[in-house]
């Protein structure tokens, strides 16, 4: 037995419950700039890194595929701040998702992004760290830096939970 | 007559006095997480978005290529912060920079970054607006929302500045 995760394609509005989904499409505002030569898809994400004294950080993620079927065996939150991932590679990608609070597996949510799609999880918010598809990808990040212990994980290694793609 | 920028390729050390190649191979630490699937090329990038209470935002700016020879008739700067470009569509781009302080043409400096080289120009670094190549291309774009103020700009339309490549 177990939990078989069927990913739903990632959008804004399925995805308003964890965090914002990073693209073009999802612009509430667009600006022309520099003299006609820019559009400015404005203000993608609501990056929230500055409790308790923390940065933004910039960083790259280097993600080994993991093998299929693609089983979860940890989740996790940063209860002080939201995390961006932007994928590099024009790959899709698997992002798995549960509610804030206590964590619960009937909770759990799996959706796959297209390759210009990223992701920012809202502080709180319970996922998967980055799961490529089919070759190691990269993915520009935007977290927080500060020396305050700020990962929880949750291990669900007892339980047969698998995604289905 | 007039100038001819003649642009090299795009380097940390060449660009260090106008701000940080965002790239793997110039990370300062890399972090084996996620149990040895992810590989965190940390902190590439000397964010600096808070002055006179600024925040982080996370944009897409697309930009349309200007056409060859490209001529730099503006140059901008900002004040308060830095500013951060990362490519999305695999393809080289132009950066054009100058030192901070008055501005002069002779301190002008061309660089031919390649597809996966992002750049953070230092806040009060003159820089010009992106220079796509080839095709409209998109950036994922690091930069700070507020209020003030944070851009000047000086126009070079009577001078002949143009980039050789």
């Amino acid at each position: 037995m177990g939990i078989v995760l069927k990913p739903a394609p990632l959008t804004a509005a399925a995805f308003a419950p964890f965090g914002d989904v990073i693209e073009t499409a999802a612009a509430r505002e667009l600006r022309d700039i520099n003299y006609g030569y820019t559009q400015r898809f404005h203000d993608l994400a609501r990056l929230d890194l500055a409790a308790a004294g923390g940065v933004p950080l910039v960083s790259i993620f280097r993600s080994t595929p993991l093998a299929r079927p693609v089983r979860v065996k940890v989740m996790e939150r940063h209860p002080l701040s939201s995390q961006a991932f932007f994928p590099l590679d024009a790959r899709p990608y698997l992002v798995v998702v549960a509610d804030r609070g206590e964590f619960n597996v009937a909770h759990l949510r799996a959706f796959v992004a297209a390759p210009r799609q990223g992701v920012n999880y809202h502080a709180g918010v319970w996922h998967h760290f980055s799961l490529a598809l089919d070759a190691p990808s990269d993915f520009l990040v935007i977290d927080r830096g500060g020396s305050e212990k700020n990962c929880d994980e949750v291990f669900l290694d007892g339980e047969n939970i698998t995604i289905d793609y």
